[in-house]
């Protein structure tokens, strides 16, 4: 398993055998997509039987739901957190670079809850989709403010569409954990990714 | 099974049950993903029962190659068609953004091919992609010359990584295929997107 430096828990830690569950739930699904995740897998990933998962979860969806859940959560607590350093005069350009680069950043490299959310959710069962949709959408909606702000500081083009730019550009950043590999440094990914977010958004 | 403009094969027309199958592989690929395609489903959407399949492929994972590695080819000749009607004059930018409307129309709406190789070749097992990264690669082939030209023609963001940034524009464009509902349009996301690609490569 993979060891990250961030507190990989939305709760706190001190969960113990449920947060390692959930833990193991997230590598195994970054590694193997939802449907080929299995139980017996994510258990040993945890130093347990599969059968004491059950002591926690109802199952493996309500697992790997929680798990989900938690990455969605874990990545917007991270980009809200990279905003709030930022100082009071920072404009709308510098608070979209940032947010791309811990976006890229939690996906990438800090939680594996994280970068199981973002390469899974769009291939999970419909209902395991609809309980973790509400975490979706207050990313999203932290994103719909970012470029609401810009846009109302007129910075952005003036006719581009910004449901469709939000999801072109959040699509780009996802779409780096399906390719990068260690040939290519998070520092190289998220330097690429803030000079095309800049030319995409803000013209000069 | 949705019915597509352009003709869906690379082969050509005639191939009967063979490019019947094929075509019901790359619909259920695209609605269910790799792991939940069955076999029976394909077969049914092809009008068939299952073992037919046989007859005309090794199994569910030779009959899958083919319909992915089909999937690729049509999204390079589609794109590569359209830059041929390019005028001999046309700018590195022209091409790009024609290269970019091509991508998202034979990914969203001309082709179930290009839809299952654009949603599915990340997700399946190692054997699979490897017998497809040859097409992977022919088709990234022709964007990294799309991007060498704009960058010898003086285009591009001079210190912009090319390797990056091919994977950072069509990771947005492939995620398309993955948000987009009936409720926006292609002709939408085409205008958003080569708004955002233009100004994303090519600074002002």
């Amino acid at each position: 398993m993979s060891v990250h430096a961030i507190e990989e828990t939305a709760a706190g830690a001190g969960e113990g055998t449920r947060q390692r569950l959930l833990h193991a739930a997230a590598v195994i699904l970054s590694q193997r997509g939802y449907s080929e995740a299995r139980l017996g897998e994510i258990a040993a990933a945890a130093d347990l039987k599969a059968p004491a998962i059950y002591y926690h979860f109802a199952g493996r969806d309500a697992l790997i739901t929680a798990a989900l859940r938690e990455g969605q959560i874990l990545v917007r607590q991270h980009v809200l957190a990279a905003l709030e350093k930022l100082p009071a005069d920072a404009t709308a350009e510098d608070r979209i670079l940032i947010a791309v680069d811990a976006h890229l950043r939690v996906e990438l490299e800090l939680s594996d809850f994280a970068n199981a959310v973002v390469r899974t959710a769009g291939h999970v069962p419909p209902q395991i989709r609809a309980d973790i949709e509400g975490e979706i959408t207050a990313y999203h909606d932290v994103w719909r403010e970012l470029l609401a702000e810009a846009q109302a500081a007129g910075a952005l083009h003036a006719d581009l569409d910004l449901s469709i730019a939000r999801m072109l550009v959040l699509g780009s950043l996802n779409w780096a954990a399906e390719w990068r590999t260690p040939a290519t440094s998070v520092d190289e990914v998220v330097e690429a990714a803030a000079m095309i977010v800049r030319g995409a958004l803000f013209p000069v």
